[in-house]
């Protein structure tokens, strides 16, 4: 009488969200009608948030069948709006990365494959933790604007075959329910929601193909290769169970991608790479992930042709116009991208130097974003605000010959930032060996779904 | 980016509620601590509900060590008043069930065991489900109040040796908040949240002993013995932890207890076994948990000399003066412990025949108990109105011999009673074979901390 219990197939309401909880904590598989109600329910408020949780948390620890996780991505999609292109005759494409640090390729692509005819509806995410988001790496442009209506960033898309934006009310509803409660309830690791999350989204969007690029190593959500392995399938997966054209490319994150964490600083670099510079690693990954969306755009007949393309598209100005252009129409100061001295500067800089002779064996990769956090280039929370100045210049990266009282890397930093904190996370995380590497982990490390 | 994630040690508040989530979640072991922290928070309402409830399903996905289900119960014990009957000198004893069908011993027992000198400050339940609870029993006397002032408790106590009453906004707070949260989030089957929602309550009554009845079988929450034989080694082990002497009676719930189903049958039948007579099945178990209580109560040095003084009180008619004092003190119509015709009694009676000749093998026991609450005796959902006078009276039961025609049963009912539901429901509930059984389950059939 103190325990309490479940009339045994008696009374019940055709779908009560208790049973439907049970079942999954009892290892049951649920069904598109089960999951639909249920995501249903979070979007429209008629679920309350404890039976969300626990029912979250179940499926986090007893996992989702291939069958619910495009169920669950489906009902997701379609708890609110799908944008319909289709009057745009030429291929809409995106690309996902599911975040790092440095990670900044998303407005290089977007302007080489739109540079080169393709339509790029890219929404996109916010910095959380140790990670960046390319929202708040725009926005360190001044004026830029990224919270564009429904209606702006279609405008956008015709006027600039680009558009940059965030997660507006109308895409996937119950994603921004669940997410908010994921992030809070401790249910965020669970390759089914992050899929059904990431992918909700991604095909709100309208489009035919998407790449995704898949982090793993120190840095990544994923650290382990073979977690990034099985969630790039299950994303690859169910992105075809809903008919689009989908490759993942397993991307390295044991150190950060280019030589620049920090919002401004990160804006920096992708004008350094749309003029033909910047980083090998970052400029040899935006060329792979134009490659591929180029290819699944049906624009090129293969990868190679494809990454030709792109090179094409920097060497003629065409991506870096593009950009320009993107950068008028959401509002931002295009004068930036000719002379990036446009873009917030920090007052003050400092330099963290070597103190031995060798070679850089490993960079602790997620240490280096929080380092950039402390500054105040991050967010802890939801509601943190962020500094688009500050950050961290890589002067080395894993692999280069170092000397004593070399640079390794420079802090840009505003007052009252928590600077000591910032360098002595940044002074452990350089690993210096006596003796060179072996090899190099290649960027790519491997590719799912081609 | 869209992943969101969790600081590595860094920039943390002394205790966070979803880290605590995570630990649970990602097998670890929480400390007493951690424990306490979030049972204050959900007695305080300062942890939300849906941080509770993904915690919850972590617990019953992950489970809890003994440690920590000793500090969930300390500290749910102690979230709220415990009560202090140390000026009296005489021994403080309780029994508990974990819950089955007809099972009416409470009253029996509280009466035999007070009318012998020792003190029973008895906080009983409501039924739910298929399942009766003691306090709806008590209340189908013409009177009877069950929700007693921790004042009013503790002057019933003193008056009478024994009060029945109700858990009060003081007694374990936490507990209370926890059990409703865990009734609507699939998070009621877990033996450590059982164990502690069970004892906190229980130790909060200043008790000194207790005998626990943990029900198994068909009619049980346990339906497993071994299920109920590890909840039972939890349940002592816990007690003890706090200083308590405990032992558990591992009991069957195969069959229905007793006769009845139904809150004033059922009185009416434990006025029976007051009065010396009574189904020999209720009879003998009423006996065993009060040769317990006494001997747990140090009132006599063996069981066996326990079951003589418990059989003692019945035959002298002190248990039935001594629950006929509890009834007046109450403000129950204490005449109906000599003219049970007092009791509220159903209009209609409907006999339910046996239709071939041989031997009860089987009676579906948590299917009776569901025809019970159909007719109205119980109730599905917490807020839902009990009849008191409905219900079922077995006319037979596992092992006896039938021939065609013979009653199985009769249903007590009142207009608008979901009748046919019911008649189908008993009509599959008994089986009859050709053969009798080899031999019958024993009614106890372990004991655990002796």
């Amino acid at each position: 009488m103190l325990l309490g219990g479940n009339l045994p197939g008696l009374m019940r309401p055709i779908l009560r969200v208790v049973d439907l909880i049970r079942k999954k904590r009892d290892h049951g598989e649920l069904t598109r009608e089960e999951i639909a109600f249920l995501v249903e329910g979070a979007a429209r408020g008629t679920v309350p948030d404890y039976q969300l949780a626990a029912w979250l948390m179940a499926v986090v620890c007893r996992g989702m069948t291939r069958a619910e996780t495009a169920s669950l991505t489906e009902a997701m999609l379609h708890s609110g709006d799908v944008m319909d292109f289709s009057a745009i005759s030429a291929a809409k494409v995106d690309k996902h990365s599911t975040g790092g640090v440095g990670d900044k390729t998303s407005p290089v692509i977007a302007s080489i494959v739109a540079a080169a005819g393709l339509y790029v509806p890219m929404i996109s995410g916010r910095g959380l933790g140790h990670t960046g988001g390319t929202l708040d790496k725009l926005e360190s442009i001044p004026g830029f604007r990224v919270n564009l209506s429904l209606k702006e960033f279609r405008e956008a898309l015709i006027a600039c075959r680009c558009a940059l934006g965030g997660q507006t009310p109308e895409i996937a509803p119950a994603d921004k329910k669940l997410y908010a409660l994921r992030d809070v309830t401790g249910t965020v690791e669970s390759p089914a929601l992050i899929c059904a999350s990431i992918m909700s989204k991604k095909l709100a969007e309208g489009i035919d193909a998407l790449v995704l690029d898949v982090k793993t190593g120190d840095g990544a959500f994923m650290k382990k290769e073979q977690d990034a392995l099985a969630l790039a399938e299950l994303l690859v997966d169910t992105g075809k169970q809903m008919g689009k054209r989908v490759v993942a490319l397993i991307t390295d994150m044991d150190q950060p991608l280019g030589k620049t964490i920090g919002n401004a600083l990160e804006v920096k670099e992708c004008l350094e790479v749309l003029n033909g510079g910047g980083p090998q690693d970052l400029r040899d990954l935006c060329l792979d992930l134009s490659a591929w969306m180029f290819f699944l755009g049906e624009r090129v007949p293969d990868v190679t042709a494809g990454r030709k393309l792109a090179q094409e598209m920097i060497a003629t100005g065409q991506a870096r116009d593009t950009f320009r252009r993107v950068v008028r129409q959401q509002g931002g100061d295009h004068r930036i991208v000719d002379d990036p001295s446009l873009l917030p500067r920090a007052r003050y800089t400092q330099t963290v130097r070597n103190k031995q002779d060798g070679f850089v064996a490993h960079i602790a990769c997620e240490r280096v974003g929080v380092a950039s956090l402390v500054l105040g280039g991050g967010r802890e929370k939801q509601d943190d605000v962020i500094d688009p100045a500050v950050g961290i210049v890589l002067e080395k990266k894993v692999g280069d010959a170092v000397t004593s009282g070399d640079a390794l890397c420079i802090l840009h930093y505003n007052a009252n930032a928590r600077l000591q904190e910032a360098i002595a996370m940044l002074e452990d995380s350089f690993v210096i060996r006596a003796q060179a590497l072996p090899m190099r982990t290649p960027l790519i490390r491997k590719i799912v779904g081609a």
